[in-house]
């Protein structure tokens, strides 16, 4: 398969393609590094970005910021952050590659366990990664051709756990390595609509 | 208790406000019409809003505009439109009101069907409900002084079966007066971070 991974450079990205290069052609984007640049924010961005790469058999997402802060002081433009990123970020990616993704092909993008376990601070993953959800069961039914979108869901990764553990006491990191075979799991499965949990 | 109703004039909010009053003074709000005026969009507009009322013990929303349409043709402009307003709208609500009620006070927030039941056509709608699903989860462990917060989530209702109708076969509709139940077992009950959903 061709496979493009949109975050290929950054921490669950680089293991993503680790995994997926053994087996399949991998095209590695990022905003600053990788084969080619996108800013996944803005749509003519994404365009440009598929209509340079062609016809691929799967797209992979592993970006996404989001906000962390207490809700008492929240601004709406912080709040915004995690649905300009994250989310809207993950869903033009979708709109733009749906007509450059063949027939079976898939989409598998990132969210988080923060869904499911939200946190002090963490309203807007928590929304965030709910919003992705429910993104990935309404294409589901609509994407034409056999095309299949699942979501991975992974706790905190252990690359990870220095910068972000004090948010996270008494969860059990992954390596970035296993939350990659969910992603493996997604584009090489059948499945669609469905939302693969790691260390939940 | 003192009940700000955000919506008060809408299909839904009467049937809310109507079941309220027979216990509560509700203050109704709206865009255009109602006791006060706010565009719950903008936060400044609803800061205002709060400032004027002054100390309440229980918000309720029932706003919120979502995009309807294919999503093989969809821009990040239509996709934008229900994070903006039914989304954001109701996020800033609670941002803003969050200083304003009263301890062991509620926020009551609006939903619907399509986070369980998505159609064609309505990954807007499926989205946003999803993202007010987590984001009352977040808020609910991070809330302060016994504050609440829940989501009600309604089926179609019957008084709106003409107009959205065509998008829903074979879903059963339910009246507003009976959605307007569920708001009061979030106001009047004690719980939190809970899904209310009615009709499905
Ligand atoms: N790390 C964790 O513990 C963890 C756990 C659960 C879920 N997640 C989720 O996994 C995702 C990735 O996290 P991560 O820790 O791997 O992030 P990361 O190390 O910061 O990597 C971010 C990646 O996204 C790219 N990128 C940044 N902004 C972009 C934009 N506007 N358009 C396109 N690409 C952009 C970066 O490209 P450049 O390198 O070229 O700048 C990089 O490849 C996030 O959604 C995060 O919430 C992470
Ligand atoms: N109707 C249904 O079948 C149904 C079913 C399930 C869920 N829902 C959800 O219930 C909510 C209300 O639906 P509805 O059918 O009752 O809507 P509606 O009849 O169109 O009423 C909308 C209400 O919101 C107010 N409003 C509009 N824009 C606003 C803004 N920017 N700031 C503050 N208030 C604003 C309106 O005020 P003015 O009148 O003053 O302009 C009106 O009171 C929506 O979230 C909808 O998705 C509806």
């Amino acid at each position: 398969m061709k496979i493009v991974v949109i975050g290929a450079s950054g921490t669950l990205g680089r293991a993503v393609c680790a995994e997926l290069k053994q087996r399949h052609e991998v095209i590695e984007v990022g905003a600053t590094r990788g084969d080619y640049h996108v800013d996944a924010t803005n749509l003519p961005s994404v365009e440009r970005l598929f209509h340079e790469i062609g016809r691929v058999d799967a797209v992979v997402a592993t970006i996404g910021k989001v906000h962390f802060g207490p809700f008492r002081e929240m601004t709406a433009d912080q709040f915004w952050i995690g649905l300009r990123d994250k989310l809207m970020g993950q869903i033009n990616v979708v709109l733009a590659a749906q007509h450059h993704v063949n027939d079976g092909g898939s989409f598998t993008l990132t969210g988080g366990i923060l869904a499911d376990e939200p946190i002090r601070e963490g309203i807007n993953a928590t929304t965030v990664n709910f919003a992705l959800e429910g993104f990935v069961r309404g294409a589901a039914i609509e994407l034409p051709r056999g095309l299949r979108i699942n979501l991975v869901s992974p706790t905190l990764l252990e690359e990870s756990a220095q910068a972000y553990g004090s948010y996270f006491r008494g969860f059990e990191p992954v390596s970035a390595q296993r939350a990659a075979l969910a992603f493996c799991r997604s584009v090489e499965g059948a499945q669609t609509g469905r939302v693969y949990r790691v260390g939940s």
